[in-house]
């Protein structure tokens, strides 16, 4: 046991879940800003909710700031608290390591994680580089074998709306797919006095909106077509190039959707943003459909405007995560005289997750989607399955991301989307079973 | 402590709470179906996102089937079961009882629970009766003397859209009030073979759509507008007389919206619906304001429709529950080429309740009005204040249903509410403070 | 001139319409204000789009100012102008006299019309009592025995959206109906110092927001339905009692919404408000379902907000008249997983109407219900059939406004709906067949 | 006759308008099938809406089969028909050509018009090449130096939201532009069966979605920045490459808009379609904001769906053709508490062209732009004033069509668009003074 270590009192409170008898799921968190906090509350509601193989249990959270850290787990409910990643890895009571930190360490724990025979769920975008999402997905591959898991946090396809789209696209309610379209916009960055965060320099996050926003519609593109990009053209733009250091050290998660690092020293003036403000890139996709996709931080009055189309030979899907409890249909077979977008409100115990819930119209909001990914992720460790998304499900957006990064830097020109055999995109298997 | 107890393994986990030195408040619950479920989540999440002066443990869980109670438990983290009210009222541990049983049972529980001493809150509508509603709300006055709070669970006030949207009437955003709306459509009954479950059973529900779904309605028109509802028109309506006779017991929650009662013995046949399927009706206000109110359970398509709208002589408001993250708002102040009704996203920091959730556009759901309804009563016990809504306030509530039902059997005559000075509408008082 | 080149007839301007050898049918219109500009489009544009059995000539409008009414002839593209409206009656050249005065002339006119063997169509309301549209019906009885047609000018029965509703609800997609809402907002009254123009003063327009927009909506509600109102609770309220004396004279048809009375004397001061601003009613149809009726001018921020909601067993339809391109249906047949209320673009050809018009998604406007209008009651002359609305449609309408009027003024009690065998709905009719 | 009666002139009949003795401009249109008889709608209307300083008179419609443009003549009420254009053109009684039809023709007949002395309405796309599109501006320059005026037909900038949103962003409140993103959504060929009309044959149209329905987004884009567009990377494809040759001949217009072209031969078996289905491209500003287009005719479901965008460091706007009379802002200079996307409802006096027609609320249609485009271009001749879009601006938007075809033909490419001064943007000049 690590002397930095915080254990609660011993013995287990009903925390501990509903089954005494069940099979007992130790969770090792890296990380407890927003992520964290959002993964705390999936992991200590799923049991509550779901009726489950196996029970979730909150064993340690590990940050570099032991007093900070201890606050953390106590409020939200880890059993105990650990200061270094490795120590967290090695704990007994660990089984499943959860990495919520920035993207520039993702790698290095979730390998060290994988080869200490640990479960591991990694926060998206899998990694900075495709090269180091390939030493992953071959370091899961690995794992996989000795029976462990590993899943990339893309949390949207738990949205149940897209959860059932998903389904409707896979039943072929879209008949032939021809356009592709999904923006995600925020507008955090439009006043140019916002600090220069982590999630504004290269070293620490890889890109901008192109790795924080961008990499989730990759990801539901691929996940609701069934399809994985063929190539991209892009261009991408950086339109507040300075802003002020940030001074002193921000905590705890706030609705301002900035302080979500751990801090760091006090600084002052300002510095170089070091990646992407904005991103927008057209895509085929290997059945000939035609893809648009943007993302951006500058689009004033979009909080969360992650939305998307789909239409297809036999009808058209729309989302908004703005409004995630709806999803809109457009049933190309029937009589044009009475068609037109129905607006599905997802919450009928038919619907995908939905059977756990409330009555129908009683809404979910955000944080639901971490409780249906614990849930998946809890399901696919007791049955030995593949988790989806999978590490290689990860690279693959990676790899979009590169050749994103890649046409941008060449002129727009088409880039096809470097993809070895097994990293192909398998986004049905184990989803459609579990919302089947 | 009564035979059917059944403690969970000594010691107490996190479940407890974070602040260790803090004061602990020990919660009883009667009832564990849908509104238990709601409640329960509400207990347990409330400590790991809001500051508290005062912890909540959640001590006992009381229903009539020790199997039935002891499952609940286990699942909902409730650290014992009791199958008679009475003895969880008697337990030490609890501090707080909160009633989630069907409204036939709300006077006897709470009365006989403030009278020992205890917190209480109870879900809505307060009383099957006026007379009940008074007995009450006089108990409570009784407690009040005594530092104990009594609040009714007239959740939908902790939606944000809707506290944000009171905080806008008291800061005068409407001007005079001319006209309010509120209609609360769902569509459960639209089937002729739903069963006749207790929400049909007048001895159980005291009424149908009018005290389920009209109660809602009121307490808000009356939340939002700072009035109290001065007289009523109505008309009543049961558009299937007949149903099936529940068979077999129903359990769970589900997003099935029926089976929330707690069961009962296998029937079959039909029996009589003896309370209302809609009610409509119009009110006056006593600042001239026109109102029009619908509650039915037969509106085919609409789920969970809690639409309103406030109509004043400087901008309106508009609401649907539907789409519980957004407020619409008409400012007529301003020049008419560039009004109109805005979308507010209500997921801002300065929003009531925001700060302490995730950053803007990421939406909440149903149950966070319960993460709030907690966090107010916490806040109400710790500081001594009078919560809001209070059991008087649903005795005007109760005022109101019992107008609309006198107008009803009376051809629709305009009917003044009985409304004796004890139990006016200060609906601001306390709300006011902490959405400030 | 190119050997090409087709002139029409000598003396016969294009004006006079495509078919040279049709029947031809002279138009005089008394009133040239707001709805007199509407009409005059209405006649204009109708044999330019629709395959018309009979060809319509604009031959002269009538006004009390000579000057006045010379220039709005001009304008409009009137052949000629009088300033006596028994003149315009007795002119050869006029077959059809179109009525667009304030409600206290248009039992005079129509009747005088009527008996002089004209056809007429004569706007909403029908009049300004019962007694006056009781007596206007038995002229149209009298006059239909000589092949002469009464239309009373309801225009929204021929918005495509709400001609499309219609034939949906016989068509049985709504199974049998439980909820019927109407609402008909505005917010031109919200000024106070907006001034007291004719639609302010009983002695001119009858009643208020009832007649105004009340008559709307109860025309619609029982057009919709096919069922007429049985019975009403109502009440209303006149929120700004005093108002400007309106000075000078108004003109023209202006977005202002205000001027649309033919002016009059300079005047100073206020002056009473002896119409309602606002009616509230519930009512009952035969068939078992309740209804909610509101009219309003002092709805800020809504302009033009005749909204309405109809739900059966099977299913449910909307409308917003700001959005009059769209229909809104819910199917209650459909699985509850992919079912949700569709937004229907009615401007398909097989839609009401669209046959003549634009592409699918070229929307129409308000004005062109006036061409609808002038198309189905050409159609009417010419094949002989009653058209609808008929003048017992307006005589039913009017019944409804006076029970609403009488349980206002009674304590909101009951009202039923006077309703002699002869003034049955027989919405249907006539267009069910032009609409099939 | 009445002695109060005012008869017209003998002769002229009420569609030789209003003003007597103001000057009288005969319009000659070359085709009358969709366009044609939009162009048709406007001319007969806008001397009956507008004051206007100078009357249009529809002198000639040319169309090659001389039965069909007299039929049409007669219905669309056009004094003469010619089946030569040049005989048009020759008229006396014509002094402004309105060319309506295909692509390929328009540079020949626009320029023998100018050189003929004729003003010149040209429908989008100006020309199927740059090179045609740089005759036909030469030829405008010429023409404007001897006073004539040309104008092209993207009508939508006479969308009154449209006009409202240009001008909001000319007054500066969305601040410096980030982004712009327009998509035209169409769904007529999902159909495989729908036959190969000229419009889907590169010799006739030019191109397929891109010019059709891009060029519209592209004017307007230009239209509402004020910027030209700097350079594309597009993708284009064609979804279904044969289709079933149309049979018969096509006439009249229809809802179904397919039919408008004018026929031709009877022919059977399939062809090939030869232009694009779909364009999907990304574009730089020079102000440096980043765009997104996206023109198909494959979007099941979307009839008219030109939706648009743009966000500013002070606000955003966006629209959506199938809502034509609503505007969405966002203003972000207010407090974040407050602000949200507001629907205006574009239907007040204060709003670009609205003074002239109806009460606030009662929207306009599709062919209001129309009439909006005859009344701006009538001032223009009047003033003398180059009209907007000017044939210069016609030119740049095919410039713009020109650099997506060459980006899509070689891998995406970021291409610049060529653009010599003389074709320089300059979209407010005379627009900006009528919207003021």
């Amino acid at each position: 046991m690590s002397e930095t270590e915080h254990e609660a009192a011993p013995g287990a409170g009903p925390t501990d879940g509903p089954g005494a008898g069940r099979r007992r799921l130790g969770v090792g968190m890296v990380g407890y800003a927003f992520m964290g906090a959002a993964h705390s509350q999936g992991w200590r509601t799923v049991g509550r909710v779901f009726d489950l193989p196996v029970d979730a249990r909150l064993a340690a959270v590990c940050g570099r700031d032991g007093t900070a850290v201890r606050a953390a787990a106590d409020r939200l409910g880890w059993a105990a608290a650990e200061t270094d990643w490795r120590a967290l890895i090695a704990r007994d009571d660990v089984d499943l390591v959860d990495i919520c930190t920035p993207g520039d360490s993702h790698a290095e724990i979730a390998i060290a994680a994988l080869d200490a025979g640990k479960h591991v769920l990694c926060e998206k975008p899998l990694a900075n580089t495709v090269e180091e999402a390939e030493a992953m997905a071959a370091a899961a591959e690995r794992a996989a074998a000795r029976g462990q898991v590993a899943m990339v946090g893309f949390n949207y396809r738990r949205v149940p709306a897209l959860a059932l789209a998903r389904r409707m696209v896979a039943e072929g309610r879209l008949g032939t797919l021809r356009h592709v379209r999904l923006t995600y916009l925020q507008d955090w960055l439009v006043d140019p006095s916002f600090p220069l965060t982590w999630r504004l320099r290269k070293d620490r996050a890889g890109s901008g909106a192109l790795g924080d926003l961008g990499a989730h519609i990759v990801d539901l593109a691929q996940f609701l077509t069934g399809e994985a990009v063929a190539g991209v053209s892009a261009l991408t733009e950086t339109f507040v190039r300075e802003r002020p250091l940030l001074e002193g050290t921000s905590t705890g998660i706030t609705a301002a959707g900035a302080a979500d690092g751990d801090g760091g020293p006090v600084r002052a003036g300002t510095g170089e943003v070091t990646v992407d403000d904005a991103a927008v890139f057209t895509a085929r996709f290997p059945s000939g459909a035609l893809a648009v996709f943007e993302a951006t931080r500058f689009a004033a009055g979009r909080k969360n405007a992650l939305r998307l189309e789909l239409n297809g030979s036999d009808g058209s899907l729309a989302f908004d995560l703005e409004r995630l409890n709806e999803l809109s249909f457009h049933d190309h077979t029937e009589p044009a005289v009475s068609s037109g977008f129905r607006r599905i409100l997802v919450t009928e115990p038919g619907h995908p997750y939905l059977e756990a819930w409330w009555p129908p119209g009683h809404g979910l909001g955000y944080e639901h989607t971490f409780v249906h990914q614990a849930r998946d992720l809890l399901h696919a460790i007791a049955t030995g399955t593949v988790p989806q998304p999978s590490f290689a499900d990860g690279l693959s957006v990676q790899r979009v991301l590169a050749a994103v990064e890649e046409s941008a830097a060449k002129n727009a020109v088409y880039t096809p989307v470097g993809a070895p055999a097994r990293a192909r995109v398998n986004a049905h298997a184990e989803t459609g079973a579990h919302i089947a």
